[in-house]
């Protein structure tokens, strides 16, 4: 509600230029009050793209023409390989790149709602709606809006769960895209963040789409180990974000993969790009680890001796010489990687604490499926 | 997931208290691990809560129960008289008072989701959901969550639609409990944030609760209207927000009633109020609306000159010497205070700024309504 209503005209004191300004508020007015052809929705996932963020652009993007808002779906960023993948096999068109948004612009975000992963100027934008599986992180909208976010393993499920409710059955290529973005997020089922909501929806999804779901999914991870194209920091970025643990601003970089030699053959580029990522965002430390999803491990990579006493104190593994740490059944940032290295800072914590001045933490709590 | 996994246990370089903590976190860890009694969470609305806030905590904790989740309502403060007078024609007890929360309780939060209306603690807390129908303002949670919101004129009418499509009929009371929610939000359909989906939803919620939804809604009112027992102060913070317009920190309050007369008579005692609210907490203006719900229009009662200067900028209605300006028609800060006032600021800029420097605003997008 950008535009004033009549109501809210200025009107005390008119002078020449105020008064044509008056005259364009009017006529604003007046395009906000007729029924002009609706303005289409932008809608998008977060910056570096991954599957989920792609294809679950698409998904929503058919959702909100199925529930008649004119909407088309936009990437931020260049496609990974098995996005790449994805699009060809379902045979479809790759989103256009989407450089900035404008003041007043209406947009739809899926798969984040973390301002720093949203491009810029969506502090003015108009989000129509927000559709993610992740944990809120302190945007702020100009007007209300519809959001829904569930802690499932990725947000195609929670678009196929919402297709459900309505009574729309996907078509095919939608249930592609949908069923992409659940091996794409869970692993083909290996992560720790998949439910068996997710599973169920995958199976639904590849009869409705016609995918061989097991041989797809293996496809996707295989286009996905192809990393020759890319540059050390490419690697370090492609999928990473920032916290705060322990009082240390740090970046952890996961590079899942079904052949982790490839990455690990690169392994001193890796850590010269790691410490000059740190230095050029004023970070603490950049973390990477290599996940092998077949061998369902993850290999950490350090390059400083703190990182490497970080992850020692999480997991017990010693970092070698080579710099490197196996660290046998992790495979999930979100579920393993962040809550280690949090603990592992508590503890840290508790020792510099009198004994008995933390709460001990409860029990933790079920969550419904949906 | 804050408890971490046997894996995550540190363990080099153990020294006794060391041990000893990693003794009381595999303890913890085997707790979560174990199938006890699931914690309870607790379900509030915001501080100086409103009716909204107080029934839609009751009906999302009984959602919640019927979902299989231990869940208890709370609420942040003081009643008011409309909404002591929904828990007595519904017989039901007011929710225990909640003080804090601590580290790791399990939180569920309606008809807010702005850290600064939520209590001390809430960075620490488990948020394990929020039903809301207001912008995203800023919270940052722990983990993944369940968020659902909607541009409905309640979080009751939100409840309802949740409870509609799982194929749960609300029992009386807690129909009763939704439709105050309704109400009281829309001033009994009057305000302008209300939809055809909230007037739907209120028919079929009185059938269910057995009330009749034109006295109930009056008598609401009607007791809302009694602030004989509250200070000058209560009533300017009673329903107020602060927004950032136009580069000033302002408070706008505004005080919902059908007997207007009553908080006008206190005019020079809520002008004190309101500038010592002001320099208290060091904002640069605080604005009032007395809404008069059956006359359909609001009073503006102002302490400084700036602030009449901004009134008469948005409505041109020059305010008295009585320091008041009727504004006919004004019911909603959200749809129609705010926007005002942002477009008078706008126009000002605009004045500021040469010509052409500033992108026209599209015609507003269509919002579905659910």
């Amino acid at each position: 509600m950008r535009a004033p209503t009549r109501s809210a005209l200025p009107a005390a004191r008119p002078g020449l230029p105020k008064l044509l300004l008056i005259a364009l508020h009017l006529l604003l007015s007046a395009a906000t009050e007729c029924s002009g052809p609706p303005t289409r929705v932008s809608v998008f996932g977060h910056k570096i793209p991954d599957t989920d963020a792609i294809c679950s652009a698409m998904a929503y993007a058919w959702e909100l023409e199925s529930r008649g808002i004119p909407a088309s779906a936009f990437r931020l960023g260049e496609l990974n390989r098995e996005t790449e993948y994805v699009l060809r096999t379902l045979n479809l068109e790759t989103p256009p790149l989407l450089e900035s948004v404008s003041a007043g612009d209406p947009v739809a975000v899926v798969d984040t709602n973390n301002p720093k992963e949203l491009p810029d100027g969506m502090d003015r934008a108009v989000v129509h709606s927000i559709v993610d599986h992740h944990k809120l992180s302190g945007l702020i909208t100009r007007e209300p809006l519809e959001v829904d976010m569930r802690a499932l393993c990725s947000t195609g499920s929670i678009l196929y769960a919402r297709a459900k409710a309505a009574g729309r059955t996907p078509p095919p290529h939608v249930a592609g895209l949908m069923l992409s973005c659940i091996l794409s997020d869970s692993l083909v089922f290996r992560s720790p963040t998949t439910t068996a909501l997710d599973r169920q929806f995958a199976e639904e999804l590849a009869l409705i789409s016609g995918l061989e779901m097991q041989k797809h999914g293996d496809a996707m991870l295989d286009a996905k180990a192809d990393i020759g194209h890319l540059s050390a920091k490419e690697l370090i970025m492609m999928d990473s974000k920032v916290y705060t643990i322990g009082g240390l601003n740090m970046r952890i970089s996961v590079l899942e993969t079904t052949r982790p030699g490839a990455a690990l053959a690169k392994r001193a580029a890796l850590q010269d790009a790691m410490r000059q990522t740190a230095q050029e965002q004023g970070l603490d430390e950049v973390l990477l680890f290599v996940v092998d999803v077949l061998d369902e491990s993850a290999t950490f990579v350090s390059s400083s001796t703190r990182s490497a006493e970080m992850v020692g104190r999480a997991w017990g593994s010693a970092v070698g010489r080579s710099g490197t740490a196996k660290l046998p059944g992790v495979l999930s940032r979100k579920k393993q990687i962040v809550p280690a290295l949090e603990a592992a800072a508590d503890v840290a914590a508790e020792r510099a604490e009198p004994a008995g001045s933390r709460r001990v933490q409860p029990a933790q709590m079920p969550r419904a499926a949906v």
